[in-house]
């Protein structure tokens, strides 16, 4: 895994419209790597193909951009904003594609005691997942949006990978290996469609499509490791609801990814979600959120990711 | 929709490798519509903004490239090549997006019937789909790859509607606008690990990723209609295995739209798929296709769709 860095997103007023720039977080001030790239390097023509100003951009660039990062963090006067002076976006705006698992073998037992059947044997012989919409991603503070067609939103609480290098068919060795770090996700859920859909067995889509957040930073890292054993906790309106451990996950993320790379690329910028934590949504605990609800998923060392719950656009 | 044109994307030998343009098919010729409209518009600066090379800028281009579309098949000397001198890819070589619906009630029956279990009511109440992996189309006469995890591979015989305009919360009329034209989709299905991720009620994912082809052409153009009734047939070494009729649909594709796009937004260069023909898969059939074997899914005004199945990499 690459170094350890707080990256992420952030945005700045500019002249034209806002500014959305690459950074690393340090205390309470947020470097833009690519401009302070650019100062190290005199304006090099090649400097934003090193080190380019996106984290889409950065991850494709590959061991050359983390390797400039590497010199930027070692800059005496790095270009540096305080971080109060800028929004955070989620820090892969759009992936390049989100595979979301279930992964929790706690979270699937209280699924299947709902519908008053055992787990299925197949949950045990591969990481099962549906894909979900790199288009309508949000970052930290954003509203989660509450789609016209439900009655019944809710959150879920889930540990994020983002993979760093492309695979195929890889070992787990390589599968760790293609792991560039780790974030916060809320797979926000529609549970009235998504159980329509569900009983027809595909998907979910409309039941999960139309909003995913994720942030504040991709973290990476030795300090985390491939497989982080991490405290998760859901608060609604500070109010805890759920509590977990990411350790008591039943599928590593190396082997959801060496199971994905069969016959089939990973790239950098893809996402892959754990899944709820066991306990860590509103449907496991028969609680509900309601439009105007302050949403903070938090996990050990990643941070906070804080969603208000915005109301549906039929009744406003 | 856009006026009637068969829409391809071709391959020409190029002395630094193939060269993948933009074309329209008409009778044994193909018309490379970018190189066309640039002679018109003697190399005007803007001709590869207005009329992009391939297929995607195309449907982003919009109004502005279907019109200039125009202008070039009225020209009487247009940049063109013999069909038989060219390769066929995808007509879409990376669709935006790929969401195969299960559209057919015939093919659901079957499925259900297998299962032992009656349609459900929620299949009655939207229409479902899976999204599928934009990464891995193949074009005509491509091998389809046989999955190494997989003992039963099958075809699936669809049709499929390309997206040419962005809607979000379409009204019917607005969903019908938005489809630019038809082509033939076969949704490769790797059935015994189809079996497992469904019975977890989740994608499926690995039992279609893997491969999906699309082609020969887009069709495009009021003869099709928004809502077509087209004889559909699959044929495995020649012999005709499946038969059907794409009017036989319950969800038609504007209402397909629709639904999507009720707070999601769909772009152009979204594929929607029909889901299969009633019978127009060998599960539904319980016959087998093998290695080797040659797959031809034709649909009426739109053509043949033809791909070898490959063998599995893991046994050569």
């Amino acid at each position: 895994m690459p170094p350890f860095m707080r990256m992420c997103t952030f945005q700045l007023p500019g002249p034209l419209g806002p500014l959305v720039r690459l950074g690393v977080i340090e205390g309470d001030r947020v470097i833009d790597l690519n401009a302070s790239y650019r100062d190290l390097v005199a304006d090099d023509p090649l400097a934003d193909a090193v080190l380019p100003p996106d984290m889409l951009g950065f991850l494709q660039s590959g061991q050359r951009a983390l390797a400039a990062a590497h010199d930027v963090l070692r800059m005496a006067q790095p270009v540096a904003f305080d971080l109060a002076d800028v929004d955070l976006l989620a820090p892969l705006p759009r992936p390049r594609s989100f595979r979301d698992f279930m992964a929790f073998e706690e979270h699937m037992q209280a699924a299947m005691k709902r519908r008053g059947e055992p787990v299925p044997e197949a949950w045990y012989q591969i990481p099962v997942y549906y894909k979900g919409n790199p288009d309508t991603f949000i970052g930290p503070e954003q509203d989660a949006l509450w789609p016209r067609y439900s009655q019944k939103l809710d959150y879920e609480l889930e540990l994020g990978c983002v993979i760093g290098r492309e695979v195929l068919n890889a070992t787990p060795d390589e599968a760790m290996e293609a792991i560039f770090g780790f974030t916060v996700i809320n797979d926000w859920s529609a549970r009235d469609i998504q159980r329509l859909e569900m009983q027809c067995r595909l998907g979910p889509a409309k039941g999960k499509d139309f909003c995913t957040a994720m942030g504040p930073v991709i973290v990476t890292g030795d300090e985390l490791g491939p497989q982080p054993d991490l405290w998760m906790q859901a608060r609604v309106n500070g109010e805890v609801w759920s509590e977990g451990r990411s350790g008591t996950i039943h599928w590593s993320f190396a082997q959801m990814i060496a199971h994905v790379s069969q016959d089939e690329r990973l790239y950098p910028g893809d996402v892959l979600g754990s899944g709820t934590v066991g306990g860590g949504c509103g449907l496991d605990l028969d609680r509900w959120v309601q439009p105007g609800d302050v949403v903070e998923l938090e996990i050990e060392k990643i941070g906070v990711l804080r969603n208000r719950v915005g109301r549906p656009a039929c009744t406003t």
